[in-house]
């Protein structure tokens, strides 16, 4: 089992509710569990020790509270922050800036970067940076009542940290994702389904986890040698060429093939017994 | 307001049905609306006009009348011209097509570089050339009756203004892209939603302006730094790599974060008032 | 008419069910046609066959009998083939993987390089291997009753033939493409239409087979240099920049334009007659 | 012949010294050349018409005078003009500088797109913008005297017209190509040529000269179908993959190789006589 | 040592002149070692086996004879076959021509792709094909008399098999690049080194085979995991961003480094000893 | 100017030998500068600390005494750490090496993502990291006795910590890059000048710094905005297509264009005398 003392980060509850699997959960409920800096650096240091720590091989994350996964950026934090900053020289000020932006949207990356596969629940108020984080998951859920909204236009801002990034490569429907980004309209669960943005809406953020857990565990009882081979290989092949994505693959399988728990999990099927995959 | 006097094009309407909002009617309505050269033509000089107009902040784009966004191509105009071209050497014959293909794809092209988001109105007949241009679009919007068809396989030819390469960028059905363009099939609106192709199907295409115009409004309330910014870099964003993407939304927002409707908008938000951004 | 003759392959029956149409069924009932690895080099060869042979212009294919397109790979010849050589030194034996990946993938690819359209037909069991292939096809249809599984993680192994390259790149659902491919769980044509893995769902086989086949004969009765012209510009569009996309478009076109088919479509439209193409 | 009267334009002498040969010379001699707005306008329009000029198969381009190619920009318009700019909001003034950025590049491209290939000779004082200019041009020629600089970082600016992108394209010492670029330090014909940035240095303008039109009328005595080819292909090839290049490449000559030119070249080879080649 | 009776081809003698070094010969020397059709696609066959052939580590490749490395295309067989074909319709001519350049280019990327480094001594006239065959070669060295020419624009053709691609990625000199590929002038060893042709000249074609042959020996006697991952990653890094090749590289690696060779050369190199290596 | 206290790491020396320059010294003499684990740790830390210290503007970077810049890899030292690990899972195994290479590499990597310029003297031993390690920097110089090479092959290992990835984008002669990374024989200054690698050879270590602090203070003299964005475009330039570049370049630039540096810069010209830029 892992250690969750290994995982103590101020507004991050982080829990393993089964074998191998972890739970994060962004705590800050009396703020809707919208972000400030120090928790931006917070999560990336929790999926890079996730990412590496042989006892995990699923995570689960959600906000606390019923109320929402979360309100997004603390606007008020960030306009007493970098949002306000004044300076002379418009070109230093630009440097600051850009600068700042590779660090959060690299803190967002980690969880992108995570070894292990990692499922993200939409519940509640899921605005802004809502969107930029779980789009940096594996998979997306959401329950009956989830209020999406890519709300960055709404402050005078393009969304920097992701979301512009990568939801066209993760929505089929380019038309719904320019208007959500446009209008920063609230849209619900249904449109975010039919439009491809989450794959499972669920009646509420309870039932949402305990599909989240059973999806978690199943991932969890396969090879962590194919399960992680697949999350990377499909984030590498989602924008190379097919060519480009093929000739990686073989590459990477060139080791990855070799695995004991190929033959663990033939013998296992032939056996019809459950397969014991050593640590990663 | 934008002064119309500026937009006097032939075969086109440009219009400014709210403040910050123009309307651009294909008009050719006794020929459904289908484009000759000179059409194309006009269609860039409009575009590129309301990209850098500061009074602008949304387009809508529709066909005159009820029957057609537009028919596509005019044959018979075509057939007299570039498509009938003969030469002794294919080479050189092959080089007047290149660089008339070019030109072509520019000028629809010109509605994609258009800075302000552009919302399609896709009623009646949408055949052909209609799809090349609303791909070039922002927002797709239907109606119950449109009659959808990728004509240009039943002249035979693959279609090269713009179809087949956007096409794959913006439906997530990759099986349905080939299927309509291979079949040059007639496909309705629902198919259209189903896979990807428009975001909303309205009653009609009076309907459909309606809501068209709500969300034209909507957009050109928001600050045009955000706005801008945004369909800049989903289009950027959608073939590059997640990390390119990442990387030049951060340099770009260098420059757009220092703006003066962060600060405008923000307190808005915090007097419950709407803000007033400056132009563009 | 094609010849028959020159497609007499061990596993595979290939037919020509109508003027310029192709049929190629996987041929291995009894054991749910699974793949070793004679399969894929006569599949290979059949479709590099059918890609320059001026009397087919489309292709279907299905597997044989009801209960399966296919089961994917054979795995017990493959476990007594590739995944269980041992080696003492890992950087060699996994060069010769290296090199078996290789020669594997560029096996599928045939089908996509295949000049011709080609449908694909998942219908029963259709597991690991009819992902990677069916991928690799242009239009994809389904029945009601077909089992889908990317069955590669319970072997511990990340698909490597094409399925995780290709699959972001046809549907419009990331989290959903992410999450088959990682629990390897079994769905069904809902799921598979819903989220753009397939364009059509039909009741049986059979009706399957026979709207196909309307839809290959269709595309046979269109210019040749159209249909593989839009095949090969959406495959070559779908992973370049919209920039790369036109400007090969218009290369392509430079040429392709030229021929007497868009004369010929164009005076059989005027004449309202079903217009004849000199064969590719 | 090519009519000279198509070519007036204020700050450029268009002539034709041989057949199928364009000069332009760059006349602003009393300021060295350098370029105020209008001038990279011209040289766009200039460069357009002799892209699709079918008496022009080759061109020179030179600075009138002996002292210099260019000075490069005419920092004191310049200073009255964009870089003067002052406003209230960075992000406002950062989009018209990049509005002004690109329209600036596109000219100085306008140069690398002309279909026929262009020599450059750099003589006298060739700072800043003459390498922008020149990089866009295909062959690069220089003499004993010329002075070459990348002036820009000694205005505070980092070189946008062309120069750090194609630098790295066009030589093979990328740590030269950042000593000049990072100090600005005037450099001489010897070192332009030991690390490739250009590939002939004559005695004086004259003799560059000379040598200049020998290379530019045997151009032109070649089927300009293989020239505009070589051209296009190698410009396409520099920063695309490999495969891409080939694949490319394949396209461009299905059309290309069809030309008359093919025969009559080999035809006047076996006959021992010029070729005469009809017009592009 | 590997067997000559393996690499019986027409046109080519294929010898072993060390152990783990192979000797390819271009052999017809009555007509200066000029390509028809066969010659290409034995040239193929010869370098996939060599690739992997266990019994080779690297390859020499010289023309029969003195006259000539190898005078290129055969123009008289091409004025036949290929470039003579007639059509009624250019598109499907194109098709054709289309096919055909896939294919020639095809066989001479097999001497790239092959696993093993090749050394080119290019000797006498080497012009056309022959720079297309020697840019998909490792290692250029030439001689003293060597006479190079891009000759393809004299027979009014764009070259296509290689040439116009892979020259930007070998020499670091664009301006030179296109002199030579626009004017098809004869140049000498010494541009050739200058501008980075080719790394070694030597006095003449004997010189120039013990020079190569030593070289062949030295890079034989590594270990062969290292040199082809060497040549490999090499290819790979230069047509991708520096990020792709490094994340490449480290995938390649994974397996690579378990080899038991890094072991050996190890203990070889603190034992003072030859390190003698397994087969790959 | 910079605080030495910041800079204390073990095996580096790190001096600030004129205003905003900082002198990187390695610093393990005793065993010719070779590098264990924690020294590439300790190299990333300073150059990232380097990167945004307001008082540093270039940096050189040497190697302690005169025998060596440095001799690569402390080869017993990784016989004792990665290299030696043992597995009974080759997957595991690879996986553990590929963590293991990104790290380094991205060790290596901060030296290039220094926003500062660096400038590398390579003197006396400079062998296999050693390559590695100034193809992150911008600026190689050498000296009349540097031995140069490209180790990596004589211990069973193809170079990945930047080496083969780098190379061929710094040298414009890939024969040569391909002949020392497969032969791994020593080369001299000569060669890495003729072929691209270094810009600039001096007598000995002494006069080559020297010329290193001359040109590190002339760096340093200019705007920091704009030396800062000339390293960044040109590396970001260099694998980018010329489009991209050029794109990019104005985004960039659309911020740092409004520097107070231009007009300080331009108002220092007109009155001659040098100007003075505030930190960065």
């Amino acid at each position: 089992m892992a250690d969750p003392n290994d995982y103590k980060y101020e507004f991050f509850n982080v829990t393993f509710p089964a074998e191998y699997v972890a739970h994060v959960e962004i705590n800050r409920p009396e703020k809707m569990n919208a972000f400030h800096e120090i928790m931006w650096h917070n999560l990336s240091k929790i999926f890079k020790k996730l990412s590496y720590d042989p006892n995990v091989r699923s995570v689960i994350l959600t906000g606390a509270g019923d109320r929402a996964f979360t309100a997004g950026l603390d606007v008020q934090a960030a306009s007493q922050g970098t949002l306000s900053r004044t300076a002379s020289d418009p070109a230093r000020a630009g440097n600051a800036l850009r600068r700042h932006i590779y660090e959060f949207q690299d803190c967002i990356t980690d969880v992108e970067k995570c070894e292990k596969p990692v499922i993200a629940i939409l519940h509640g108020i899921s605005f802004g940076l809502a969107l930029d984080l779980s789009l940096a998951c594996d998979i997306r859920l959401s329950t009956a009542t989830t209020k999406f909204s890519i709300k960055e236009v709404d402050i005078g801002i393009a969304a920097d940290i992701g979301t512009l990034t990568r939801l066209p490569y993760s929505v089929g429907n380019l038309s719904f994702a320019k208007d959500i980004a446009l209008t920063a309209r609230i849209f619900s669960s249904d449109e975010a389904l039919q439009h491809g943005l989450v794959s499972g809406v669920y009646a509420d953020k309870a039932e949402a986890y305990a599909q989240a857990l059973e999806k978690a565990v199943l991932i969890a009882s396969k090879s962590p040698v194919a399960t992680m081979g697949t999350k990377h290989l499909i984030n590498y092949s989602r924008d190379k060429s097919i060519e480009e994505g093929l000739r990686y693959t073989a590459v990477w399988n060139a080791a990855m093939l070799q695995t004991q728990d190929v033959k663990d999990a033939m013998l296992s099927g032939i056996q019809k017994r459950t397969p014991k995959f050593s640590k990663l």
